[in-house]
């Protein structure tokens, strides 16, 4: 199948996010980058020159040529990708969505907004039905979808295998959270270096909240949130990509640890969300090495879309320990929005 | 008061909890290190040709001359500290026990001896009431006594206070351990520089067991562990001192995160403990800050015997979410050793 | 000797430097703060509400409470500690010295100003001749004296006694500088983690202009520079305290390795110099251990004040290298400019 | 052109640069690793389970089933792949050469052989002409080529297009090395996490001596070595891949920034040494960004195997300063070997 590809801008294209979505888009099959927006001071520059652009290959030359507009609905790529910060994306994305675009978000704003979709295509693909009540409840002739937090992606992906098989009821969850995962300048190195800082600002609440959202049942243009309790405790550590996550869980039908493998084993998308470009072969892998997954040495698999766990073994307390392990700023931020957006294509949500 | 110092040797003194040893008694007001051993290729050799020295300060004097023994029973001083890796510790550590020398051992190989006090004076300084047991059923006229694994001697005395109050019955404990716990030359640098391993050998084990142990019922020379299910998850992050846990705490009567915190902050070693000379004003103290504890600030608390409790908050699954911090080589090892023998001296079980 | 403590202010407290200052004059037998002034956003607030305390102590008490002040003239302790930034420090500190006060700055605003005496005391006491020259051409009632950026003092006062025996004229020096040097949230972690920056702006030029302002020579209201070319290769290092410099060296008269170590290991400050409570018992230091020295091993010689020298060797295109290691924020700003208060006062400079 | 793949053994196959060879030659299209040797533990064993395998990747299917060889003459693939400690690699490469095999080795053992060809093939390529002289002199039917140093190796391909037009005469250069340099387990996260170690065994003398053959002139089976005086500062840091150097360099004829940058800019490799498969087509890049470059950001340019030259600048003391960055364990060193004996292939040296 060829189509043409589908033009996108990018909001807060300058950021470590931004960055990342200009990175990910190059070559991408379906999408094509024609607007770039960021904050005041970058309007009115090409790109090239308005970004402080930190990965080590080039610029794609389509982009960086690119004039840097404001952030506004006068945008009018059929698609936006969002990486606007949280305090701005609010009405921004508002905005966009009822000028007709559909907005692809990473930020935080509209997340838990029962009328939004909260999307990881592998895990809960139906919940895009909640767009039609949207677009009839607000008004709008576009639309917002939104992808989890980069802890809670990984999370939920890891535990997806599990929770269909055996049902996740409780979870305790710690994480180990790489400093990419905070933005630019972001973490300061007089915090890190040779450091761990018990506490993210935010964070708990979002894994808490997410989870139950992500595995939450749709029917009839409502998303009932899945019934499970999750305690999380939120840490930053000095690694650059990628977020660890260390699981005690208590499912409603207890596996044993060979049962719980053979689930993740067997795990596979839907034939649908198999056909997206972003979807890794293996969204979720098991590792039976005693010492991994490791972020330094396990954070590409899947080019960064594929979660890996380990360790899976009893738990004194609950039913089953383990380790996941997900790259923060393509399952948990860039990458996880344009699978979304894949996903609205291939269910003809979007009419470029 | 002033005595005599009583004359101990060091076993495994030139390993890093030796040298940690060789370092914390100098200019110890009650003990005088006499005698230093290690393996085969160090005796016979000055202590200070001997060991390569990793403190900035100088070695002590009155140690850096003394000629390495080897392990074994002719070492008379009437306290032995024990440095020895576990694979090494056990027969050695029991002849010097039968050759009358109290034996005051960091190595992790008699701690679950049901015969053996594995002690934390603020915690538990009545389970020293075993050593006449011991004794008896070994026949030995000297002793062995224990301190815990040093992630172990955090978490137990962090919790200290609220399981006088409250009773914990149901621990999930996540750890982020430095590389110092893991000796020299220990974890490899390319192992963890700008990564975590979710894994640590033995350790996950020992924190369950120990646990229990510590907080047991002592009387008529038997120990009853504490009925307390501990689920563990152990990881080293690239932190050089200070082991970091995060726990989600279940008690017998659900306190409040006030009532909580008053315990903590009401903590105080009996008047004996207190006289110790190892033992800081305050074991246990709280920091209210919402981004502490952390290892590289809050290490020294203590001179490294304080454990540092932050983030008291509830948990939706157990009753109380907090943060751990604990110096592992001090308060976890040569320090915890230390203020162990002070304690026998202190009851009269060092007859020197 | 006792004398009542003289009055100080201190200016940018609430920064990195600042902090510095306020822990190091905890308890100073000299000196007492009693102003701190800061930004316009803590001005009115009571100090422990506007610092953001990084230092695993309290707060000293006296300093707690003391009520944040603007940066202007109304400052009137006899003393005033410079923290401000460059971008601020100059006319800030020019109207202090107008208004009478005797600013002691670590700021680099007068560093190279022909009548502001740049000072280490062990290495140049007698530029402080310099005060009366700039008074009369200024028209101050009050001074100005500056202590040199942080790299530049552990590498003059590391060379000094070579500087002093064999007169140094050639000089290559790559740093490696710790991130502290940077203030908060100065680098990004995101930029420093498993990383090195080999470039600090504007680091290399103040290391080459400032060398041959310490080393030159006093006399009649006049520092004539020394001759010595430098060339200097700055960069940035996962480090959290601590700056090394490697360094080949030409001499006038070139030593021999032993005369190179023998002249470090005899060097001392006179007597006057040595009286001040801030100079330590040796400021310079040789280690002979091959791979000495360390940042995290040796940072606190001389409880920072001291700056180690190691691996004394030939240089096959020069005449030695070697290895030189300073506190940056001890030795290399507030403890500079503390001990130059302490010159100040010993000189009769200040009349509280 | 297609040819039948030539078959490789690899010497030392399970250590860091043995697998390092594995994972590079996986696909290779003119080499097939037939034989695998490793120290006697191993032998015998399948190489995946004698191998601690650190890549994210898995073993490459046709190297996983190899059982383990010792490192003996009876290796007889015409080309051995040595990545033996130089401990052990010189009696075992000569065997090998006598025998009949074309060694390419990593080990510094045979570097600063007169007869023995050190090679960087964009730099040196006609240094191969000592190979006819070896064979003659030692009676050997195989032979022995090198790789650098893997610090030289970045230093001395960085240099050499400046080398080529203005000739290098004298040189300080200060490196920052990454930890992969040291193999596993190599340095001790103790010894590095948050600090600098200022000395590396054997480094510097390696870039003195190394530095000068490599710039030598071949003319009739002998190698004169370059007339260049080096002066070496050997440095560990806590990166993990990319070795960083900065230089002060002076040169015969002194040329401007602008002509050592539009030096660099026009270096290619001859049409020869540009056809080899691990050859970039860019061997030595120049980053114009003053920051750059960066080992984490800058590492991977041309897939490991292209240099990249920043900051050009004029040095107060000699005439040019710069930096450079080269992958430590892929142009420093596995990497090199494979191009090395790609470069043997094309000059008609293996007679598979």
């Amino acid at each position: 199948m060829t189509r043409p590809r589908v033009a996108v801008s990018i909001l807060g294209a300058t950021g470590t996010v931004g960055q990342q979505f200009v990175r990910l888009l190059a070559g991408h099959p379906w999408f094509e980058i024609v607007q770039v927006a960021a904050s005041a001071q970058s309007v009115g520059k090409p790109y090239a020159d308005a970004v402080r652009w930190r990965d080590a290959g080039p610029i794609p030359e389509n982009v960086a040529g690119l004039i840097v507009r404001r952030c506004d609905p006068t945008l009018d790529a059929p698609i936006a990708f969002s990486a606007l910060d949280a305090s701005l994306a609010g009405p921004l994305e508002q905005g966009l969505a009822a000028a007709g675009v559909q907005v692809v978000s990473n930020a935080s704003s509209h997340r838990m907004d029962p009328l939004v979709p909260l999307l990881i295509p592998e895990v809960n693909p139906d919940h895009l039905g909640l767009l039609a009540a949207q677009r009839k409840a607000r008004g709008w002739t576009g639309g917002i979808v939104a992808n989890p937090n980069c802890s809670t992606a990984a999370i939920v992906l890891g535990l997806a295998p599990l929770h269909r098989a055996f049902g996740v009821e409780r979870l305790v969850v710690a994480t180990m959270q790489a400093v990419s995962g905070a933005g630019y300048p972001g973490v300061a190195s007089l915090d890190i270096v040779g450091n761990v800082v018990p506490w993210i600002g935010g964070e708990e609440e979002k894994i808490e909240q997410e989870t139950r959202k992500l595995f939450g049942e749709y029917a009839a243009g409502v998303v009932e949130e899945a019934l499970i309790t999750v305690s999380a405790h939120t840490n930053r550590v000095p690694v650059v990509d990628g977020h660890l996550a260390v699981l005690s869980v208590g499912f409603r039908t207890r596996p044993g640890v060979q049962d719980a493998v053979a689930a993740i084993e067997a795990f596979r998308p839907s034939a649908a969300v198999a056909a997206l470009p972003s979807t890794p072969a293996r969204p979720v892998v098991f590792d039976s090495r005693v010492d991994r997954p490791q972020p330094r040495l396990d954070l590409l698999a899947g080019d960064g879309m594929t979660v890996t766990v380990g360790r899976v073994r009893p738990c004194p307390l609950l039913d089953l320990r383990l380790v996941v392990l997900g790259h923060n700023t393509v399952r948990g931020a860039a990458g996880a929005a344009i699978q979304n957006a894949e996903l609205l294509v291939a269910a003809g949500e979007v009419t470029g």
